[in-house]
């Protein structure tokens, strides 16, 4: 299967801040957004995790901001897993606006926790889609 | 008791939108906090109507935008319950900007529900704290 | 031209709170993008206006919350004008779940305002392009 | 002067999700809210920058989630400058919640830019308030 996920974003005025721009965490809801289609798209529905008494939180964000984009602006983002273990995902886009211009590069690490938060391996099923 | 309380909202980034104004979305959350602050005032903490087997839920908002408000404006929010049952309660506020010009108002009615989010009556000592 | 748009709204995180619902307000960036898509099925861009010298502004807005909505739900909105004049176009949606219940109902006043945020009258080619 | 600034964040209902917990991107709001606080205690208000034809843009945000953060508590922000130049000023944070739990750290890098977003010289008088 391949490893990159492709979706689409239009921005609209609720995304943008009265600097003219998208409101810089604004992204990070692009990026939630890309990843549960990055899942789904392997058959991993986060809430179905609950069930396994698993759930995936974010440890860590970084997000390069390299461009502005606007309102009316429809951004293209690419998704990939960078890498994994049976403890982490590590997620890697690349977001682009309509003209093909870089507008951030972000990298996101998911820890799998148990329902009280604390660490937690991966149930196998889970794990193996990942591949 | 009286009946009104105040409560303050400076304006950031993260409140505007790219018409240069106050996203109009926005405003609700700061109605949210002005009726928490008022609840609180009055010993009523949303978290622990949870204790009770109850919560309140928002059934009806309205809302008329009289004039803008934007980024570093101190917004003054005057909150009163107009009226209120032991199923349902009716705020009503009125926002101003630092030079008393009404930039809103509004008024949102809220039901008591159970945990399944049915409608329910209001345990006996939350009610008598609305007088 | 049919009367009645729809779009979907697929549901994540970012959309609800931990009454582990959709929040309140957020529904209001659903009708911003709903009525932003009618408008647009008709040709009328809202940052094309800005070349006739006007914008359109939310003057008021209602909503009837009937029945909540959760993560990963599916909703469908249905958008209509439900009046309209030179000054003013009227707005009124219905909110259905994917198993086609009602979630909310709401009704939004746009007015038309020049850059000053002033009354205006609409651009007689834009009203037309609204019947 | 003091090269530490502390706000105070009270967690609402709109700033979390229905996973219970506080949305990892509202954190970024917090953030903006309290280098906006920083800033203006040293006489540096960010829309007065525009008069001198720059202003401020994040070109890079890293976050460390440590714990999550709940409906009701009091986090508490601690920010400082760890670093700047005439182009660059990086803000660290550090959140804690009411029981002294570290809930995140955190990194900006803001760029001085004109108003075409190019990167910019800050004015001398901006640049000497910073010390």
């Amino acid at each position: 299967m391949t490893n990159i996920n492709h979706t689409r974003q239009k921005i609209y005025y609720h995304h943008t801040d009265s600097g003219g721009v998208v409101y810089y965490a604004n992204y990070l809801k692009f990026l939630e957004e890309a990843r549960t289609e990055f899942l789904e798209k392997r058959g991993i529905f986060i809430k179905d995790l609950i069930s396994h008494g698993v759930q995936f939180v974010v440890s860590r964000q970084e997000i390069d901001y390299k461009s502005p984009s606007f309102y009316g602006d429809i951004l293209q983002i690419e998704t990939r897993i960078s890498k994994f273990t049976r403890v982490k995902i590590e997620f890697e886009y690349e977001i682009k606006n309509q003209k093909g211009a870089i507008v951030c590069i972000a990298r996101t690490i998911m820890a799998c926790v148990d329902m009280q938060l604390k660490p937690s391996v991966m149930p196998k099923d889970i794990h193996e889609k990942l591949f």
